[in-house]
């Protein structure tokens, strides 16, 4: 069973603080790499390690503006920004020579912190004392916001909002499976494996 | 006469509460009703709900991060993000029947509803105790802002800032006319009566 | 030697404030300048005011909401905006007229004023109790966050991210510039004066 509470570090775990990390840096990393292979707009090196560490921490910073507890946890605890400045950074140096097996890895780790961000986002917002239809928004947003302020930047529409993008429905799910478990009185490391595990899954099904 | 300050809950009377609502699901139901009938995007009811969400409360939202004066009313105050969610529900399952009597209907709470989230924003950045520019920018961004957000995260150029939209000169008028009256000593019931009417007119003569 | 600490009223002297202020109405002008001459969009006066504004202050803006300290300066000291606004509607009255001679002045203070904002910019994050990476992120969002928010909200992609763009890189050098040198030992205002500088001189040979 997973530990609970990534993005929240007090309360966090060895494990799940290494999942959490793995999940920035990868997020930094699949989104410098997109960008870097953007057809239609060239980007320099400072283009792509700006949006790639958007990608990684965008979702995150987004949350914590609307929660207004202070300052962006990514921006009070920099190994969080370095981890996606190392993220962006990887896809700048090496982003050229990313084959299947390593592009198969992004992709499942992508699944797993999809899940572990929505339920990290409702429960930040939880423990701001939010309802249960706030808390799911920002369960969602701290997910998929990343992505979607790198498009936007980008020029794009954002994928997010797009048919066929199984992100935001298996977010929606993550985050609403791990808020009514919790609801029904299951323990927060119960709940927030079981809606990890249900964003995982849909994602992973969907492809 | 309107009594005052929409999206004050405290201070706001049933008359100016029912309208308010009555504001917020119709801007989330017109903002998913754009992003349905949208030619060259293909939003998933995701897409749909989310951006019509953000047509709805994103001009609060919006004001309230910059006001920094804790968790935007829309997160606070859930039965917001409820009543948006149920306008942009409304235009995902009916949607495809909407008539020329429900547009009309549509287009005339718009209209009302851009001088009142005018007022109301306006109203807000005083309480907060800003300045008179700031006040008039504050109300502006919380009239027009949902849907430029919504341009935005559906890739276009936000009609607000394009020739021949009224919009932001109804809500700019609006405001200005609010704290003008309220300056000159008017009470505020009179001040907010005054500006949303002007926004409401304004816009209903430009179409 | 330049005193220290522009955008932070409470430390900076009068030629700070000068360049400062000179800084903003510029940035403001040259953004609703770009904006009047797009090809591709109409804009009526409101948009051209809207976008030069959100060229002057954004970057300031973005920083202060990220650090949560309080209504940003923007809007707490009415003269900011007055001044953007200043700017903003001095090229919307005399854009047309704009000749060779206004636009190296206007290049001159936009380099100038680039260096001045990232180190602003990094001060503030720093007077916040923030590391060297969040700080040097802060300083680029307050040196280019204005422009880069001008091109969302007009549709463009955001040039700052675009290969050849030379404004990140100054930005990125004048903050890092700045928090070495203080880092180093240097005072306050030798570290302001060799961030800013290093700043403009990037941005004028890279021309």
């Amino acid at each position: 069973m997973l530990p609970a509470l990534p993005h929240a570090p007090i309360r966090s775990s060895t494990i799940s603080t290494v999942i959490e990390y793995l999940a920035l840096g990868v997020g930094a990393f699949a989104g410098a790499l997109a960008v870097r292979r953007d057809q239609r707009y060239h980007y320099d090196w400072i283009g792509v390690l700006g949006l790639g560490m958007i990608s990684g921490v965008g979702g995150g910073v987004t949350r914590d503006i609307i929660l207004q507890q202070g300052v962006p946890l990514s921006f009070d605890h920099p190994s969080y920004l370095t981890c996606a400045l190392g993220g962006a950074s990887l896809a700048l140096f090496f982003g050229s020579v990313v084959g299947a097996r390593v592009q198969r890895f992004i992709f499942f780790i992508d699944a797993l912190s999809l899940g572990l961000f929505a339920v990290a986002g409702a429960t930040r917002a939880q423990d701001a004392g939010l309802a249960f239809l706030p808390c799911l928004l920002l369960g969602i947003t701290t997910a998929v916001g990343g992505g979607a302020l790198r498009d936007v930047f980008s020029g794009r529409t954002p994928a997010v909002f797009e048919r066929g993008e199984p992100y935001a429905l298996a977010a929606t799910a993550a985050a609403a499976t791990y808020l009514t478990a919790e609801r029904l009185g299951l323990s927060p490391e119960t709940s927030s494996t079981l809606g990890s595990a249900m964003g995982f899954l849909l994602r992973l099904l969907s492809n």
